[in-house]
This record gives structure tokens, sequence and C-alpha cells, in this order.
């Protein structure tokens, strides 16, 4: 379906200077394949393609442009035309744009805008990042409750070019408050004299400008809407996001959550990974690498405390990584699908003991499991071993595999703890999860480790 | 939005026998909230509220429901009232539902079928799982080339009660190839003498049966489609994956990504981690960990063969559980970004060699960091240590920050390199990350802890 040929064929048209074969270019092309296929070229080129292709299609093609492709190419547009092609970009997309814009160039293109842009763009922005405010869009269809279905199609065909859709239009009082919405489908199957008051649907699935993004993502996903209407604490009408805008927020958060599990911070770039520097990949890892180094301190103290015990009985310091590791498995497990049930809106806080008492239980068996196979592990690798003192061999395995066991049950329930605290605390559960629940567990690992070979072997 | 007032008044309709109090109840609400709020119940009285509901409606709700609850649901519906059920549910849900089915049930229900019905289950069940023709519904809305605008509206008009979305329509020839799309929109705008064949888009994006679902889904989302046609061999249209489907496929592919990289296996149920079984939880577990308890006894043969090292150092056993963590925290965090970037489409393996540069690159920084780090950790926690012979802590504390810094490298190509790995193969990157992972550079990571101390220190 993509013609890869297409590339060094816009090559050509570039250097020959063939306009035409641009503007044939751009308008057999998806604008998503456009941008695509432009992307890997210089700014100016990009610009004169994009000045080429037709008017209406200019703006979905730049929109397509990744983020830092956009504001390289903003750079070179003589400034009256820029502020046109931003008059012409959807109210989201152009808002995000003039948001991550140096003070200086913004404050410039505010003034080069007309009013009604202008006044768009400070209230889109006045929403705080991460809202359904931040990522909705002004260009919704609105209709007057009191129009005749034949008058509501004709409104909607001449507002059809300015709109994100018009296949859901949001019937709204003279205030602006939100009535209900009707379908195109609706209209398109209702009598022409029927009014829209009398087709609407009332029970409008809405949600507020204050309201997390990904929450307004999961309610568009769980009632299969094309768009989604955004009022605000008086019950106006302020936007709208659209399906499209709810799979991206989707597949950003859970980008976030992949990577918080995994410690990585910073800021993910759509599409980005081999073209992000590696000094930037570095930053973002690194924080918290060197994070859990400093946490790993408190875990080589402990060890130290306990020198005395290990030298007496080395069998025991060869035994310190499996219990380490398998804490840090069965612990992340439980993190794992604790995060993803949150993040799904699958548990609450409100679960919070049955969520525990589940994990208790799976780990109990887990417990189980992996006790009997450390046991049998000690058994046969340390058959040869030199026991010190009046200690056995089965006493020590015995000893190890308890404590293999407790480690096992209590990794589970910090693994469980941790993101529901975070929870608690309004932080995003994912952050605690994986190596930093490893780190933490490899902690209360060893203390339990020292503490039941004390209790057991008397030490 | 939702009213969870409206629980107890639903359990009060069932109890007083209140047809009509549950009628309206069912027009009222969303189909997604009714099938919500009925789940708790018993299949039985699920079955009345569903046989209450209105008749359009009534398929809306039980698509709705949970895989499990449909499955104990279809058990209490009356034969004929089933039949009839599953000929009104759109034509992907109900291929779901029946493949699903025990084989005498099935069997039972198919001979209950319409042969339109039962011809249109066996085709799109004949696709392999995990592939577009397995996900696509036969629900789609065609027209043919040389209708009128007035009349392409009018039939899409006839049709929207049985379709999925009458928002685009895809234009075929006699047989039935696919020839370009019309959206309603530009049929609404369109004059009403031009046909569809003035007005359609040529080309159209589409996808192949037995391209990957995730693909597809990927597509939609791209392209910011309400829906992509599926065309077979023969270039025929056969069905269509809706922008909801790719949600759900989308976040579906998530979580078995999340779950694999944390090591657990299994079929993960939607919405059910509450609902899902301690037996079940733990068997999805337990194959992982036990088969990691497994590979760790590589890691515990490697130890025992320097058991007399460590009698003879044991400042080096102390350090062990350091190396292990620290190669397992930067592996996971290249596999994680690795796994993303190829789930987003972002790299593919013709970029094998650039990526592993890249994570060589950052790499080296990270071992740099971590490196002084773990030299200064030695040199402050280790102040005291006995130190045999002729070796000093300078000269230990070194040969340790040397072999961290080259298990960080190491860890971090084995974290790229193992998915690339997976993918060439054909299997899902994302099995071989983390818990696997970190087992993996558990084995090089003392391998080269081993020998960085024979050949520094020369035991």
């Amino acid at each position: 379906m993509l013609n890869p040929l297409l590339v060094p064929e816009l090559r050509d048209y570039l250097r020959t200077n063939d306009v035409e074969g641009i503007r044939e270019f751009c308008r057999f092309c998806h604008q998503a394949s456009i941008a695509e296929f432009i992307s890997p070229l210089s700014p100016e080129e990009i610009w004169k393609i994009l000045s080429l292709a037709d008017q209406e299609i200019r703006p979905e093609i730049f929109v397509h442009l990744d983020p830092e492709v956009q504001m390289v190419v903003t750079a070179v547009i003589p400034r009256q035309e820029l502020a046109s092609l931003i008059t012409d970009l959807p109210p989201d997309d152009r808002v995000d744009l003039i948001k991550r814009m140096p003070e200086d160039r913004r404050e410039m293109l505010m003034r080069l805008l007309a009013q009604a842009e202008r006044e768009d763009i400070r209230r889109l922005s006045s929403y705080q990042e991460g809202t359904a405010g931040a990522v909705m869009t002004s260009d919704y269809a609105a209709l007057p409750p009191d129009l005749t279905v034949a008058e509501a199609i004709q409104k909607l065909r001449l507002e059809a070019p300015d709109k994100e859709t018009i296949y859901y239009a949001y019937v709204v009082d003279a205030n602006r408050r939100l009535l209900g919405f009707v379908s195109l489908k609706d209209l398109i199957l209702a009598l022409s004299h029927e009014t829209v008051s009398d087709v609407m649907h009332r029970d409008a699935i809405y949600c507020r400008v204050n309201d997390d993004q990904e929450d307004a993502a999961r309610i568009i996903q769980k009632y299969d809407l094309l768009a989604l209407p955004v009022v605000n604490e008086q019950g106006q009408l302020v936007g709208i996001i659209t399906h499209d805008d709810a799979m991206d927020i989707i597949t950003q958060e859970q980008t976030e959550d992949i990577e918080k599990l995994m410690a990585i911070g910073g800021a993910h770039l759509a599409g980005a990974y081999l073209r992000t520097s590696v000094w930037s990949h570095f930053k973002n890892r690194a924080v918290w690498i060197v994070g859990l180094a400093a946490l790993g301190l408190v875990s080589g103290i402990i060890i130290h405390q306990y020198e005395a015990t290990l030298t007496q009985m080395l069998i025991l310091a060869l035994y310190m990584p499996m219990v380490a590791d398998t804490g840090g498995n069965t612990g992340s497990q439980s993190a794992t699908v604790v995060v993803r049930a949150l993040a799904l809106r699958e548990v609450n806080l409100r679960d919070t003991l049955r969520v525990l008492w589940k994990e208790f239980r799976i780990a109990i068996l887990l417990a189980l499991v992996l006790g009997v196979l450390s046991w049998a592990k000690v058994m046969f690798l340390s058959q040869g071993a030199e026991i010190p003192g009046d200690h056995s061999l089965e006493g020590i395995a015995v000893c190890i595999a308890i404590a293999l066991s407790l480690q096992v049950v209590s990794s589970a329930l910090v693994g469980t703890g941790l993101p529901l605290l975070a929870t608690l605390f309004k932080l995003d559960p994912a952050v605690v999860a994986s190596p930093v629940l490893t780190t933490v567990v490899d902690i209360t690992g060893l203390l339990i480790y020292f503490n039941t070979a004390n209790w057991v072997l008397g030490l």
C-alpha cells in the first residue's frame, strides 16, 4: 500500500524543481505517508513541499510530522506564512506546537494571529498537562435543540470542512450547556421535519476538563465512542477528544508505564528511538541507575554487618544471589500485575485488601514450590562442601529453603503494596515497580536471610 | 455520569419482577454500563434482563459482557432464543463466542442458525488467531461505483441498522474487488447527481487477511482511520476492522507485552484480575519462576566452581550481588527500550546494527559512571576488611569496578540482542526481557566477575 519507490521520485522532483510533480505526489498519497516520506529531508525542503501542497492538506501533512521536525520546520517558514499555517492547524495540535516554542517566537507569532485564534490558544493552553482539557480540540460541531433534522444536516454540511468530526454533533442550549448529542447516522435515519431535540440522545457520556487524560481515553475505549465531549465546572461544552487522539494517549501512557516499570525516566518522544541522541538516552536512564546504586549501598552495609557469619559459613554467601533474585522475580510479577490492573481500571484503592489477600495466596503457592526446589538445589550443589562445627548440610539446606520461602511471600506483598501506596499518594504506581522494587526486596531479603540463619542455625 | 445508585434499583426491579422498570433502565443507560452493572448477577438474572431489553440493544449489551460471563449466560438461554441472539450479534463477536464453545454445543447451535450466518461463521473462523482476518467483521457497507450520490446515501440509510459503521463505505466492482472508499462526509458534501466513482478516494489504505492484527491496528492509529478494509489474496474485500476494535487490540497486545516482560505466561482475560482464580494466577507465573530457578542452577554451579577463590578472598563474595543486580538493571532497560521500539514499529530487524551501536555507546557512559561509583563503594564499605596475602584494598576495588563496567556493557548488548534475535526467529521479543534476561546476565556476570578477578588479581 505504501510505495517506497515514491521517495527517490520525490527527491527527483525536488532536484529538478518539478512543481507539478510535487503537487501530484501530495494529492496522491495519504498525509500521514507524505509526512513520513518528507521527515528525513532538510527543513527547507520540507517547507518547499508543504508550500506546494494544496491549502487543505498542508496542515494535515504538518500535524503528522514528529514534534521535533515541526519545530525545525517552523524556524524556516516566513512569518506571515507561518501565521497562516498555524491558523489552519487543528486547535489541539496548534496549541501543542505553540507551547513548545521559545517565549520570544511565541509572542511574535501570537501578535500575527487573529483575535479568535489568540483567545482559543490562551484558553486551551490554560489547562494543566495530562488533563482532558489539555488534549481536547475546540473544533467540534454544535447544534441548538430546536433545529429541524433537515436544517441540522445543512448546518453540518456547511461547517464540515472546519470540524474534526461531523459524525457526532453536540446539542447545547443558549449558555452552551451540554444537553445531549446526535450522530450523523441518527440524522440521516430521522424524518426531516423532526427536531434535533426529538432525535438526540440525552444521556451523553462526557468528562470534565480537569479529568485525567487517560481516564478520558479509557471512557472512549469502553463505550466505543468516536469522540468524547469535555465540559467545564458550569456544565458548558468546551471541547471534544476524538477517538484517534484517545488511541495516541493510550499508547503514550503505556510507553510511559513500561519505561517507568524499568526505571527509565524523562519524556519519551513518539517514534524517536533512533533519532534520540545517545546522551539523552543516557540521561534518562542514568538518574535511576545511579539512584539504585545508591540504594544498593544499604544492601552492602547489611552484608558487611554479617561478614563474621559469612566468614564462618561461606556456604551462606554462595546462596545470597539466589535468594535476592527469586525475591526480585516474584515481587516484580506481583507489581506488574497490580500496576497493569490499576492502569486498566480493573482494580482501585478500595480493593487493596482483596488484592493483597489474593497475592498473598498466590505467593504461598509459589513459596512452597520454590522452597522445595531451593532445598534440592543446595543438597545437590553443596554435597561436598565443608560444613563447620556441629551443623549438617540438611540443616543448612532447610534454613536456606525457609529463608527463600519467606522472601517470596514478603516480596509479593511489597510488590503489591508499593504500587497501591504510590496510588494513595497520587504518584504513578509504575515508578515503584521492577528495578526499584528489586533493589528494595534485596534489602528485605538479606535481612530475612541472615535473621533466619540466626534463628534456625543459632549463629 | 455513571450512576451507582442504579445498581440497587436494578436489584429491586428484579426482586419485585418490575418488567417496566427493567425496560426503562435498559433504555436509559449506555449498553456498556448496563453490561457492567449486570455482570455480578447470576446467569439467570442476566438473561432475564437481556430478554426484557429492546431487541436492538440486546446484542449490544451482550457483546459488552466479559467473555467468561457470555459463556455462562449462553448456558442458561433456551436454544431458539440463543440462536436468535447469536444471529443478531456483530459477526466478529459472534465468531469469537462460538469458537470458545465446547464442540457439542457449537454443533447444536450451528444447526439452528440460517445458512447465511453459518457460512459467515465458517469463513470468519477459518482465519488464524492473531491475524487481521480473525478480528475483522463482515458487516461493512459496500457500494458499486456507478451509483449516484443520492442513491448511495439512500442505500446506506436502508442498511444502517445492520452495519458496524456507515461513516465509511467501500466501493467494490462486480467481483468485490476493492476500488476505493467514500466517507459519509464526502457523500453529504457532494452534489447529488455525481456518481460514487466521481467522489471516491482511490488510494484506500487496506491490509490483507493474513497480516498481523497489531500491524492492522497500528495502521488505523497511524492514519487516524475509523475503519480499515481487509482484502484477500485476490484483492477482494472480505471485511473491515473498526477503530474501537483496533484500540482493544492495542491494549491487549500491550498487556501481553508487559506480562511477558515480567515473565508471566498464560492468556490474560480482559478486566479479570480479581475474578481470575488464585490457582490460575499461580499457574501463569509458576512456569516461568520455576524455569528461572532451573536456569539459576547454572549460576549456582559457576559460584561453586570458584568456591576456593571465595574462601581465600571473602570480599569478592560480598560484592557478587551488586555486580549481578547492576547488570540486571541496565540489561532490562536496554531490552525494554528495544522491545517497545519494536512494538511501536520504530525500529525493525534491518536496524539491528544501528540499535546495537547506540546501546553500546549508552552502556559505555553508564559503565563509566557506575564503575567509579562501585570503586568508591568498595573503598568505603570494606575500609576495615581483612585483605589476604599481598593484595591491597585499592587493587580489589579497581578489580570490582572493572568487572562491573564490563558487566554493564555486556548486559546492555545481551539485552539489546536477545529481543532482536527473538524477532529474527519470529518469536515475541518481549518474552526474553526482564526476569529471563536478569537470569541470563547473572550467568555472564559471574563469569566476567571471576575471570576479571583472575586476570587483575592473579588468583
